[in-house]
């Protein structure tokens, strides 16, 4: 079936406010190619700004959750007259864009991982908020098997698990079982596979459930604050944390606390 | 009883040297009011300068350790001319400094938790140096649960454990069990409920043991290095050891360590 | 036997680029003396100009890995005209070259622990990018002891292992087991004392075996980015990224894959 007949990617969108995209081209391990990129990178700039978005899925479809760079499309570029630097370049940016857009997005968004995540796909789990991964789920960053080390996956996976893990992964591009993923901080939750889907959406359902102004606001300051200096992460924090005080739902879920009644938010 | 007839914080000093502080609010939960959070800053503020203490133990009366901040008070103040942001604003200011005021204590603070630790009292535990737990101890960030997002715990807590589990205690609020926050890294020891006391006595007690001045010292020199480049760490730090390598206590300690026999300290 | 009549350090070359660099000091417990620093500041200078060496094992001969300082030295330089302030700079500013330059060598360099490593030896291996333990190895940094607290090998050990197990070991000094070593992030892998010096080479040989162009581009490229904002580390990677993909190794490396045959590098 040609590129294009299918969407690359499934958006769903629940009453409750949880967005599930799902990466739809099993049949090519759900490659980042440089039109997935693209269609991942347009679907979380449309979710930032729709405030009917309360938490993100990312999901995939097949048995593999991402494959990582397209390679095929990658080789092709070679061909290119400047030997495919100006697409190795655009894709590499797009990549690393889509990566950063995944942790400004306003909304949470949580890794549904069903299965192999390698490359760029373990970069996408690692640069998500939260990630839920099936026991039949494996991680690994094989680059230096095909002679491009994982650098960009890297910067995530660096920043979610520790130097001597990170640097196992990316110099031996070993695959890392769900438990193992989980013990290193990789991933929050590992599930029996059927019990995947379920796990996420009630994990999803849990923070939809929540003020959606409080966790946009919590979500920025958590990663506003973390490169930051103790003070200037302090500095910052609290001036959030007056802020959101003075806001309608704060004053709503402390009264609500206080009076022992279920809150009712306004999302603002 | 009234706020005021007994006091909020208790001070213990050992002979040893080992300060306990004891947050003395059993009925409100040990909430960090204005008045107790104003407690703590000024009996760390004058442990600071008390060369009798070679390391403080913060513990708790009653059976939560503490419940973060008095959401009472902070209610009662919706109905000043400004909602409150200027409270608002003060408590935040302060609760941040007093944690500060951990880090920056020349000596080591261990949180011993008995119990409950939630929001800022979970950002307490993560804000000292080392943390004993009774097995029945429990850690949350539930802000999420009452529309105002743990925003100020986030920065101690994202600076004890890695990204996913901090942002999961964030986003879900959820419990976590005094063994799981061991592995994520929020607490060193896990040890029965009746032996709590012990193991904390135990601890403060080893360090009390050592030279002040290099415990002192050291402290210092480890939260300085943290946010630093490799090379400046290293500068920094290559420094500090050549001064520690001048002072006396390093000239007793080798010389009593190469003689085979017990150092005597003079704490400087 | 006097020094000097053996080799401080031992250096092997296997003809697959793996450099076996052996402490071989076994009467002084590899004590890191002004001489031991400085011969493994040589090998690491010669190594990182060497093209022929893809890996390198940092070993230790006899019962103890390293035991750090030399304390007998450090005693000596007491009697200088300056009561060794001289010496003691220098040795301090030599040790933390040799720590950076474990960091900054070209090569990815793994240790193998067979025993105890304490202090400056223990810094030696959360310097390293992957460890090897024997199930027999022991992990400290017991300066408290002495006067002396282990501030240098805080800056390695914090930048391996979370804040509070690293304070623990630099406030206690107490010996940290291999399999809790593994735990907290200090080493990668524990195995039965027999089969240490096999798991370290399987390890090492994988790595050599790969494009050493691709390998030194991207250790070089996971420590760059480590301490830079998301946005500086993304857009130095994916310029590290796109030279990588116009390199001869990846385009055999990615050609073998599509192809299912073994690629052959020419490292570079």
């Amino acid at each position: 079936m040609p590129e294009g007949s299918t969407p690359l990617l499934l958006r769903q969108d629940s009453a409750a406010g949880v967005t599930r995209l799902t990466l739809n081209r099993p049949d090519s391990r759900n490659a980042l190619s440089f039109a997935m990129l693209g269609a991942l990178h347009h679907a979380l700039a449309e979710i930032a700004l729709d405030d009917s978005v309360r938490v993100v899925v990312l999901a995939a479809a097949g048995p593999v959750f991402c494959a990582g760079h397209d390679l095929r499309e990658i080789t092709a570029h070679r061909n290119d007259e400047d030997g495919g630097r100006a697409f190795f370049t655009a894709a590499m940016d797009r990549c690393a864009a889509v990566m950063q857009a995944v942790v400004a997005l306003p909304q949470p968004v949580i890794a549904s991982v069903q299965g192999i995540a390698t490359a760029a796909g373990c970069q996408l789990v690692a640069s998500c908020d939260l990630a839920v991964a099936s026991a039949a789920a494996r991680f690994c960053t094989p680059g230096v098997d095909i002679g491009l080390f994982c650098s960009t996956p890297a910067v995530a996976l660096s920043r979610a698990v520790a130097a001597k893990p990170a640097m196992e992964m990316l110099l031996t591009g070993e695959m890392v079982p769900a438990e193992e993923a989980r013990r290193i901080g990789l991933v929050n939750r590992v599930v029996p596979a059927e019990g995947l889907a379920a796990a996420t959406d009630q994990l999803a359902g849990q923070i939809a459930a929540r003020s959606a102004h409080t966790v946009r606001l919590g979500k920025a300051a958590f990663h506003r604050q973390r490169g930051l200096p103790l003070d200037a992460a302090y500095a910052h924090c609290a001036a959030v944390m007056t802020e959101n005080l003075m806001a309608a739902d704060a004053a709503e879920g402390i009264g609500a606390f206080l009076a022992k009644r279920k809150p009712v938010w306004q999302d603002r």
